[in-house]
């Protein structure tokens, strides 16, 4: 396995398709191969995108990303058709299901905390789609009447009370590990941004055990990784207390098994099971 | 058809299988016909519940229905077997699906906004029933950090925030209808509780429209039906103004073909879908 990481080019999607294409010719270097010999490649890819046609609708942590052909893009730029494009979280999702936390379990809900908040609904064995792809986009579920505007242009969203940018945003930093420590520390202000995000998640928890009934919420993403006594823990409080009984006793949370790792384990599982074949389920 | 038409009983679950056995016979009576010459019974029940035991497990509006037996309570009472117990969002959801106005659509959800307000979800083909067949209660989805407490025993639900029977507690009169007139006439204590039963619809079109992405939502109940500028539109505004683009442009809000009858019509559809086997997407 080889592995080369780079910051995402603000200049524009062109740039950022370039960047990719010297990126994994980097990567296969170092474990000398080439281009031709990879079977398919998969590509983990922000926000709403038609998976089939491999086109980013819009990612509005990234400019420029509005329908925009990234997969045919990265196609083009490696001279290899088999680029499979999906959504980071569908990728982690199938990836936890095939090889993580989430193996035989026919009704679960992938969940990412991180930089972003978003996730991928299995139930009934099926991964949801829904008609426009977005099924599964649980960060932008508003659970509050009022709040910071999200980076969708809508406010309430979980994703603008409890992923990390907005709550180092909130404090007025850049990380939103100085919000969390300052919180252990006594911080009044940081306490208050943390209880608003732990509130949101536990809005966020109780909806989907109710009106999806998953078996099984796997949560990943760096600030979950992190802060589980501000993630877990509280989604996980939330339920007990507030959702439907059965609901409640029906659903675990756990940690995501891929770690850190998970979006690039996942884009290389998800690869090789519609290599495979086996994509039935997440198509 | 025949129709008769009772108060529930308050007095506990037992009263109640009385109550639906007479009632049924009374309407046989109607049509000169007798339990004998039915193949089977559609029993629409609120809650969760097992629809394959035809067990209630909560029913936070009617005394006693905890882990209750209705199926088999029903089944004993008419000397029937083929007693077929649903969730009554679920069997509305059949009805819009085979007759009504969600027609040939594989991606949609029924939601009914009446004295509570419940739902069903159906995405790719398939009716979603979770671990705990709890999957489409999005009543009880919370989408504010505050407010009255749910007849669920949580806060913030939809429903606690938007259902007729809510809508009334809020401004102290026991009918819905009492607060739409007051806020018809400028009174500002029930324009704000009107105000906020719309936030609360608000929220969750935009976050079913984002996270489940339908291609239709059909809203019946009593309170969709006579109130649409306060139900069905503010809906429409919010999905139009803060969902995702796509998932906004792939989405229509419809009212419920099957009118008012829904409940009952849906019952009857469900329990001739299921006698002719046609009952593999929502079984």
């Amino acid at each position: 396995m080889a592995r080369d990481e780079r910051a995402t080019p603000r200049t524009g999607p062109d740039d950022v398709v370039r960047a990719i294409g010297e990126s994994a010719r980097s990567a296969l270097a170092i474990v000398k191969a080439s281009v031709r010999e990879l079977s398919g490649v998969g590509c983990s890819a922000p926000g709403p995108l038609d998976h089939l046609l491999g086109i980013v609708h819009e990612a509005p942590n990234m400019p420029g990303f509005v329908d925009f052909p990234l997969g045919p893009g990265l196609a083009d730029a490696l001279g290899l058709k088999a680029i499979y494009l999906d959504r980071d979280t569908v990728m982690a999702a199938v990836g936890e299901a095939v090889a993580g936390a989430a193996r035989g379990a026919r009704d679960f809900i992938y969940i990412t905390i991180s930089t972003g908040i978003g996730g991928a609904i299995v139930s009934g064995g099926r991964l949801l789609r829904g008609a426009a792809n977005t099924a599964g986009e649980v960060g932008h579920f508003p659970v509050a009447f009022e709040g910071p505007r999200c980076g969708c242009g809508s406010y309430g969203c979980v994703e603008s009370l409890a992923a990390g940018r907005f709550i180092a945003e909130a404090f007025g930093v850049d990380d939103a590990a100085v919000v969390f420590a300052a919180a252990e520390a006594n911080d009044p202000r940081a306490q208050s941004i943390i209880a608003r995000a732990e509130k949101a998640l536990g809005n966020l928890a109780v909806g989907l055990a109710n009106a999806i009934s998953p078996a099984l919420i796997v949560v990943g993403g760096s600030i979950a990784e992190h802060e589980p006594g501000h993630t877990l823990e509280p989604m996980r409080g939330a339920i007990a207390a507030r959702a439907f009984k059965v609901a409640a006793a029906a659903v675990r949370i756990v940690p995501a098994a891929l770690g850190r790792d998970v979006g690039m384990l996942g884009a290389v599982i998800y690869a090789r099971e519609r290599l495979a074949g086996r994509d039935e389920w997440f198509r």
